[in-house]
């Protein structure tokens, strides 16, 4: 691909660079002071970034503890989730991770897990967020809720493959959720329905569990180790899914621009 | 915004999920199977997913341990790292960044340290790497060490923008770089030209290290707190500028598609 255009671009980025040292501030796209705080904001509009930089950032972990996507990009984050990026995103991430679970070596001694979350992982809540603004109103978790008790959430399918490959690869799957542990009917048999027919744990959350997720999951985590599993790989949505020791052998981070759980 | 068109989408997406439940694979964008290995290929073409999921993998630490870009997103790369996006994600990041180090609660003793990275956090080799197909050549130690020894790489305006902001904070700037001591005298003389006038520290790598990023520089970080310093922040282009303990309070990723350094 001829990139003709690309050097006098460069030229000019070059020369605003120079510049920019002259003065007292890069003049592009706005001051730094101009942006609007991000994080922790509720729907704020974003200035002087796309709605594509925001999902970026949040993907890399840059854009934390925020309540509400901004209010200008639900139709950016309605679109990306309903089309054809979510599901390439989402392809990109199980085939990396199916790679890797091919290059193991197991041990076949039946300890070798799987972390997988649930929500927005392995079965998908957009029928929900797709009337709920796709994370642009507050949780509700009444209402959040009463959609968990239909049982009704579709599998992600690049995930659902995913796991079809995990099992045919000897590795055994937990599940480990931040549903409550009342909700371990509807969770085992909305997932059975949709083709995640095994399991060697599901992991939920008891009434007695407060702290942040990181702490949680970390927790229960470390108490796998503790029964001599060995955690070869581990995938969630959130970052909090999968920071905090032990992480797993690799961790993997599912695309998902509507929601932040720290 | 009116998403009508997004129930549609919506109710196929849904049919698709509980039908791939009862064969055996997503059909969609292609079996699991169908897409090459990404991690630790050369130039390999993608199949299934786009240039752009690619990216986004990179930066969200899906992707790992590549010598390459994939061949096919020479072009993209190319595009993405001179036009606005690049602009707009760094800009999202050092936002992110200013609005973080200005709700820090500092203790005014000196002893408050920003870590930043040099090569595609605070300097640009975009110049050179615009020659070198932006990625899709494998690393030519020779050729790029001579474009070091230019002293020309101009600023990323952003973190410009971002280091006097911390330095108006009064958080000192500590340089941490894969760069070797040898290089010194030119990347001191190279920061000052573009405007990165002042630091605490200028943190070269010694002829004696060996080992990986993570180890070389979590060493030199645990190095600061023993002297004292606090890590308010650390921000670095490669996954292995900030993992690894003592990360510092936050990190923030800055893009970078072109390479990856484990």
């Amino acid at each position: 691909m001829k990139l003709a255009v690309a050097v006098v671009l460069l030229a000019a980025l070059v020369a605003s660079s120079h510049a920019s040292s002259r003065v007292d501030g890069p003049p592009f796209p706005l001051p730094i002071h101009l942006l609007r705080p991000l994080s922790g904001s509720a729907g704020h509009p974003l200035i002087g970034v796309s709605c594509e930089s925001w999902r970026v950032g949040v993907e890399a972990n840059n854009v934390r503890d925020w309540k509400t996507i901004p209010r200008t990009c639900e139709g950016y984050v309605g679109h990306y989730m309903l089309g054809d990026l979510y599901r390439q995103d989402s392809a990109l991430v199980t085939a990396e991770a199916a790679n890797y679970a091919e290059g193991l070596n197991l041990q076949g001694d039946g300890k070798d897990v799987w972390v997988f979350d649930i929500d927005e992982t392995t079965l998908s809540n957009l029928p929900y967020y797709a009337h709920h603004g796709f994370g642009v109103e507050l949780y509700n978790g009444t209402s959040f809720q009463a959609w968990v008790m239909t049982g009704e959430a579709p599998a992600l399918p690049e995930s659902l493959g995913l796991y079809k490959k995990l099992l045919s690869l000897g590795i055994k799957i937990v599940f480990l959720t931040g549903r409550a542990e009342d909700k371990r009917n509807v969770t085992a048999h909305n997932l059975k329905m949709v083709g995640y027919d095994t399991w060697e744990k599901l992991l939920l959350k008891g009434s007695n569990v407060s702290g942040s997720t990181v702490a949680y999951k970390s927790g229960m985590r470390q108490k796998l180790i503790d029964e001599g599993y060995r955690i070869v790989g581990n995938m969630g949505d959130q970052w909090s899914d999968i920071l905090g020791e032990p992480e797993g052998d690799r961790t993997f981070k599912f695309p998902d621009p509507m929601y932040y759980l720290s």
